[in-house]
């Protein structure tokens, strides 16, 4: 399984340079981007079309709950860059707006540094390709989940296939979880402390007191 | 959002330098964007922290299926390395051997750069864990699959938390394929050249001759 | 795994008070309540703290449908009490009135001693917290059924952790049942009389009038 | 819906048999067994056929998880007895003999003044009869557990239409267990503490360095 | 198996009378209609109650899609008469008129001559009983459609049991289409074109614009 | 939607060769073949290539249920002729010989007109191929089964394009019904009496007295 790195390489800046002319050499012959350990050193050429993965992570967002944090920060591991996108989604008739939307994913994701929070309007895979995102990234959660991701899924193949979609899932404890029955619990008086960070439930019981 | 490139950059070998700079010093300034660890040794955009992201590829590959294929390939577009692990499951008496479904898969991913074929025997996030993988890739068909694949990976997240299950979709032609319709197929003497690469269908002739 | 009953008891008035008082005395002992079995006479001690036990059906019931009735029927065999929970659904706008749907059930229920109809608001889980119930029943009918029923279950016993719901098998005739598609079946002119009680249909013939 | 005690109730010994006179009167009445509350007691007529209900909950116990005492415990709370009944299952050739599966789950319910266990060969319904058990009790984990229990429910309905099944959710971090994957984990050298009871997994890890 | 067809039969006129005579007499002797091959041709007597056979094929069809066209032709080659029946359903608030819907199935299905398309308002067993019709036919595509196909089918059996209802797969390309998701892509400005027929796509976008 | 038959027909032997010879007309100027009715009477061409379609209904039959007869007799009302195809399959290992499944079969439909039992090996395409047969017809129970019938229906399209698999729903009651269970449930002492027809009850008991 070994992948011959072509005879040894020196260490230090001319070793690097040596690194880099064979890696350029191979890159223009095959089809691939060859990365390559060497002596310990694990080595992505930066010039391989490869290295910048950005995941798009769509979703209403209506509000984020813990569940949605939980996928976030799993995508963030796996990703360099993750663009959490909040769709329009007016025929919904969301409860919060789309900048309120918005700015409760930023409060949340401000402190990961390969995060960011988008909005989009339109189709989903217009704007993965817009952004040039290489995956859509969901969380599943239960079987009817499921069908309707895999049928949206390949929607959006069907629609683009350079796209990718991914499937990952959140912790169970978050397996109940959907901002649709957060919604309704908190507007019949629950706690849902349990179910989103502290802001969104602060923005809950203010959204809930307007209406 | 918008990650300030820095204005333009030559290009050749200043430009490349010049690009070096700007990322040492992004990277001394902020707490993400394309890091790199140095003399501690992982580098990807040789610059950036997350550097070599390697999925693991798991299955009894008894034998190899175009929809394994199909897996591969949307894999590799999204990881640096691929790993495929055939396991070895003795216990479920596989009709090839560990080494020839080894060699079966080496055969079809020959021409992916990033991709290779190993055995393993044991615990799946242990062999994970020892190949510091970042995540095992799982392709998901159909709902049985579904539920089976999540109580899995479940299971291989409280033993292992570090590691990440991913799904993905195989294209919808190959939603039928499984290893076992393919042999019984061959068995019954039904052609399976649609479903597996040439020299796997080989493969099966010989085997079952063999039988 | 036998229980010791602490030897012969008499039969009679002094059976009755011997009986009384070793139960009294191993109450005090262990840390649970112990019935036994006395000459056929089945003895559950009062004082035991699990004697009363009570269980809430909640929905809808818009209307009352023979599928419910029979989930109603079993669970009564099961259950010193059961309180069918009828929610008030506002936002749902339900064809009948939250007392009519009340009314619809207490007709249904006269003859069964230890079953009650009550309406509640807000959350069910408070409601049971309420009435001391110890279970929340729910009628299981297919897949898409269980996922919601599972989701909800969970939800609930993350907002109260000391009520079980404990899920009930109608009887496979009813399978197909729903109010939703009893009341298009009405609408459309269809004969429901297999469906749901007589006086329901009744009802439900004089409402579609009546819109 | 209200009960009406019949008047106050005097405290003390005198005040029993008043109680209890009342409700012989009110059990010749009626076709029911009324319990009710009084000043603040709970009141469940001994003599109530409903009153002693004992639970059923089969299973191979092969060998017995954190998830199996997880559903005990929900079970032990809405029933008078709950029997775990270890079945033989010969045909399916159980890594602990009859015996030792029986001993294991009589180790974990040994605290558990409402639990016993028990072993039977046959028909589950003849069992259950035999017992006078009024409920089996099976625990519900994925959509494909759902179907399968679905089936054998209403097969067991079929065979005897008195005995209920119910199905109970075990704890969601429980989700993934099955004594199938514990025992191919151990088998593969993993850790199995956070899967079963400490007893268990040292009975496991003896059991496999035999075999 | 087989079935003697009494000897030699002529060929020409004669024999053509010839072999209705025998058919006539076995049809008066047996309970059933024998059908025979003979020398090749194969014969079924059109006076036997079960020659023409119909299926209806309900839906909304708002708008027809690819994936419903294929269900069409498939049943066409299984019965002598496919009736697309749209269904008014007023309630759901069609983006295309009933007149609009049928227009738009009847250019498609123009050159197969054993498809006629017709529209209904009223329950579907009813409709399919004036018709005369023998099944009812439905698409199959993901598990959440077949449990919601499943009931109703349920549900029209029990309304008239003569009917039969039968689930037939689209190819697996269109696994993931459903006139509402087209709808919803034509209106973010996707492409449609590989989901519908020309004229449909045609109609949606002139549609679109209208509204 | 009317098919105009091209004028008033008269009664009697005339018209019955005018109705051929419009027939014959029509038959060789359009591509399909086209049904009327005429007078009450409805008449399908004999010679038109469709007339004649026969449905494959294939499984281990180890041994027949009432749930596999329902789905027969239902057939057989929608098809000129119903092959119940006996599958070898040895590999299972079943309990009664190909030959006792045939015949118990055989003995369950003698008097069903335009059915027939046969045993195949090999693919089954290969056999409804080599029949001549339109269509495979399977009856669905559950999720579980849906998936994999699913699977299998694909499966067999991939190999032989020709030939549709339709689905077929089985009486509720029979929902819970499998040859297994029947198996397991008689192996057990249990009356199966319910389940299956007499004379397989029969060849239950002498089989399980044998073995």
């Amino acid at each position: 399984m070994e992948r011959d790195p072509g005879g040894p390489v020196r260490s230090g800046r001319n070793g690097f340079r040596q690194l880099l002319r064979r890696q350029i050499a191979r890159q223009q012959a095959g089809p691939f981007c060859n990365p390559f350990d060497q002596s310990g050193v694990r080595w992505h050429p930066p010039w391989c079309g490869q290295t910048m993965r950005m995941a798009i992570y769509p979703g209403s967002f209506d509000p984020l709950t813990n569940g949605h944090l939980d996928v976030i920060q799993r995508a963030a591991k796996l990703f360099d860059q993750v663009v959490v996108a909040v769709a329009l989604n007016e025929g919904k008739k969301p409860l919060f707006s789309k900048d309120e939307r918005v700015r409760l994913v930023a409060d949340a994701i401000q402190d990961m540094g390969n995060v960011e929070v988008d909005a989009f309007d339109g189709l989903l895979v217009e704007y993965v390709d817009k952004r040039e995102g290489q995956a859509i990234v969901r969380g599943l959660r239960a079987v009817s989940d499921f069908e309707f991701e895999f049928q949206l899924a390949l929607m959006n193949r069907k629609l683009n296939e350079r796209v990718e979609t991914i499937f990952m899932m959140p912790k169970e404890t978050y397996t109940f979880l959907s901002s649709r029955l957060v919604k309704e619990i908190a507007r019949l008086g629950g706690d849902v402390s349990a179910f989103v960070p502290p802001h969104v439930q602060v923005a809950l019981a203010r959204k809930l007191r307007e209406v």
